[in-house]
């Protein structure tokens, strides 16, 4: 090991680079049948139709009556109701009116509603449970608070497009046209893993030489928080028979597979050589111009058929996080089925000035907005070395800083930039 | 029930007042132990503490050699290697130096790290197995890439406060320190129940005068997607003895009622007959001055000692699932600790004219931001009537539009007004 390569072999490229080869190697995955009630956050793989129209007959929008428009104001004979979820068998016939609820069906001969509160009641059985005849305070016109069949969505007419995200809205759709079964696109597992001879699991003593896994924590967190199935697959060691052995078993869990650590320069950094050496693995990069993140490696396979992506991130905890919402998680939308699998980039005013790096630096920060103001804070969540995991408490975005030029060498307390969306605002 | 009342007997009140209310009744939950794996979006109720510092020992930044910055630059005979996982036994005396990778512990007697891409390897051993002699290109400082003892998290420091919610990073840092067993406040069920004759099952047969329920699926899909765990309760009939049975079984199930519909001025809307005859619940309000939502109503009651929250919205889709994020998902936020449960509201700016509500308007858009523009777009998602679930459709945030006065009767477009965000940014 003498002969060790003194400088990475891999060439150093952008981040849009990058993102451009993980996006191009994230393929849209096969199409599958799914029960619209387990496809929250979703992609649709096909176009949705209504059936029948909504509302399937004329309702009302109001609590009141199913009056004759031309009947005027003035006096009427209650002869009924009509109450949702029954099909009124009497006709309103003129000088008469039909008691009506919001959503219930408009009785016959009725073409216009009057809400309760523009009536008065002018006379009652001697019971007292009957209305016998009430007075219309307002003039009805023809079509008044009344929803027209189809109205609200057209028998025939698509709801939802092939390539939309299923959310609660979208979902709600789809059982308002019956639609129970649906096509989506598969949604890969992704396995994460941690490399490394030094870590220990949380809740294990902590001895000599070693310290806490972090990296899984985050990555796993992250990752469900989008709604994503992951698969923990624990810590390799550093040799490459232990990373070889757990690699092996990821390919049978995952169709991503995210690891962190073991893609620097050292002799124990197994990751890219078992990947090539055992997997056959094409390694699409293994350097990106980026603070942090530099070492961020990314490979893919084709494994019994199936295209696997590797995405192997550095140690360092705040890397890690950053590499996958930086690529991890596009790479999934993508696969998905999204049409955007990009994140969401704002303005945002930096609350301080900030020296610029060589590389071009995501740096943490917490936005909020005030009031009067369109562009949020982002509030900095200070020391932002990469191994400090606290720089990431809190934080909901990362600021882009533009790398260093001769006269271009640091952002001021005010000036406006970029900042990538990673949490909920 | 000729007498029933004509007019809503509940005063209208605003929107602030109305979650004002709210607010004061969702009481912050008891504290529980959690298991930090299961404590996504859950918030703090207690401080934690490193009880070791990170890093537990002077740790490299760098692949490359722990050297004694005194010798200078120059040649160094090569004296083993210091791998992450170990404590290295040797100690670094001058003129030599120390193989070591990222993280690995500092070696005694060694100052300084010096990246491998400064050095050259001189000499070697002739089975080409070991480095025997480097020269360091550079001056080595002392200090130099090496990660002080406690330089991440001191000793003893405070790493997470009260009421922090922990999102994947800060579950990093409890991983970190090694704190897997957390003070949680409580997280409570949500049970989402849905009344009318009308409804019917979104794989049902439509029958005459049916529609399939959808505010089930929307309601249950939005709280879900706020990791919010979630009972579903049904469809109660259009009949207080119906209505008394689910809303029975709600109550043993759910710390937070959520029902949609049957809250109008119908005669079949027993929602707040039921809860008050029945449950002897104290309505605190039955009327807010919005659009849509007006005849929203909130109210709590005390079950086996355990307070209960009943939200009763308005079964018109759109009016359901606006009402639930004004005050359904504040109201959780509030109960599972969040210091700052309100939505967030930003500044957008509107594409289209619009003509103002005599009540405040919560107008459904989708908000998307421009290069070089940091107000976002508000882009409308057209006919914004009640019944119009399409309106919904891929809405990340409701536009706050005023309520229309004598000399304020539209906005128009590019104007900025304000949008509470409701999706994924
Ligand atoms: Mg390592
Ligand atoms: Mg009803």
């Amino acid at each position: 090991v003498a002969f060790r390569a003194r400088e990475s072999p891999y060439p150093i490229i952008t981040v849009d680079e990058a993102l451009k080869i993980v996006l191009e190697h994230a393929e849209t995955q096969k199409v599958e049948e799914v029960d619209f009630r387990k496809a929250l956050g979703r992609y649709l793989a096909e176009d949705i139709f209504a059936k029948d129209a909504l509302p399937p007959f004329p309702a009302s929008i109001k609590d009141g009556y199913a009056v004759i428009a031309a009947d005027g104001s003035g006096l009427r004979h209650v002869m009924g109701e009509s109450t949702a979820g029954d099909m009124p068998v009497r006709k309103v016939t003129p000088g008469h009116c039909m008691r009506i609820n919001t959503g219930a069906p408009l009785p016959q001969g009725a073409d216009a509603v009057i809400q309760v509160e523009d009536t008065t009641l002018e006379k009652w059985t001697d019971d007292g449970k009957r209305e016998v005849e009430i007075k219309l305070l307002t003039v009805p016109k023809i079509g008044q608070d009344i929803r027209k069949v189809g109205s609200d969505i057209a028998e025939g007419s698509q709801v939802l497009c092939k390539g939309q995200r299923l959310g609660p809205a979208e979902l709600g759709l789809l059982a308002t046209v019956g639609v129970t079964t649906i096509k989506c696109y598969h949604a890969p597992v992704v396995g994460v893993m941690s490399t490394g001879d030094e870590l220990v699991e949380p809740d294990a003593p902590l001895t000599k030489g070693k310290i806490r896994d972090s990296n899984r924590t985050t990555l796993i967190s992250q990752l469900t928080d989008y709604g994503i199935t992951v698969k923990d697959l624990g810590i390799a060691p550093d040799t490459p028979d232990g990373l070889l052995k757990l690699l092996k078993s990821a390919l049978k869990n995952a169709e991503i597979i995210v690891t962190s650590g073991g893609v620097s320069m050292g002799e124990k950094d197994f990751v890219k050589q078992v990947l090539q050496a055992d997997f056959k693995a094409d390694i699409h990069f293994g350097r990106v111009f980026m603070k942090p993140g530099k070492p961020t490696t990314f490979a893919s396979l084709v494994f019994n058929g199936v295209k696997k992506l590797f995405f192997s991130l550095p140690g360092n905890p705040v890397s890690a996080l950053v590499t996958c919402n930086l690529y991890v998680i596009p790479a999934y939308q993508k696969m998905i089925g999204s049409p955007n699998p990009r994140r969401t980039i704002v303005k945002a005013r930096i609350d301080r000035d900030a020296r610029l790096d060589p590389r071009p630096e995501y740096h943490r920060v917490v936005l909020s907005w005030k009031p009067d103001d369109p562009t949020p804070i982002a509030t900095s969540t200070g020391n932002q070395i990469s191994s400090r995991l606290l720089s990431m408490r809190c934080a909901n975005a990362l600021m882009m800083l533009p790398p260093k030029t001769d006269n271009f060498t640091e952002v001021k307390v005010g000036d406006i930039v970029d900042a990538m969306i990673i949490g909920r605002i």
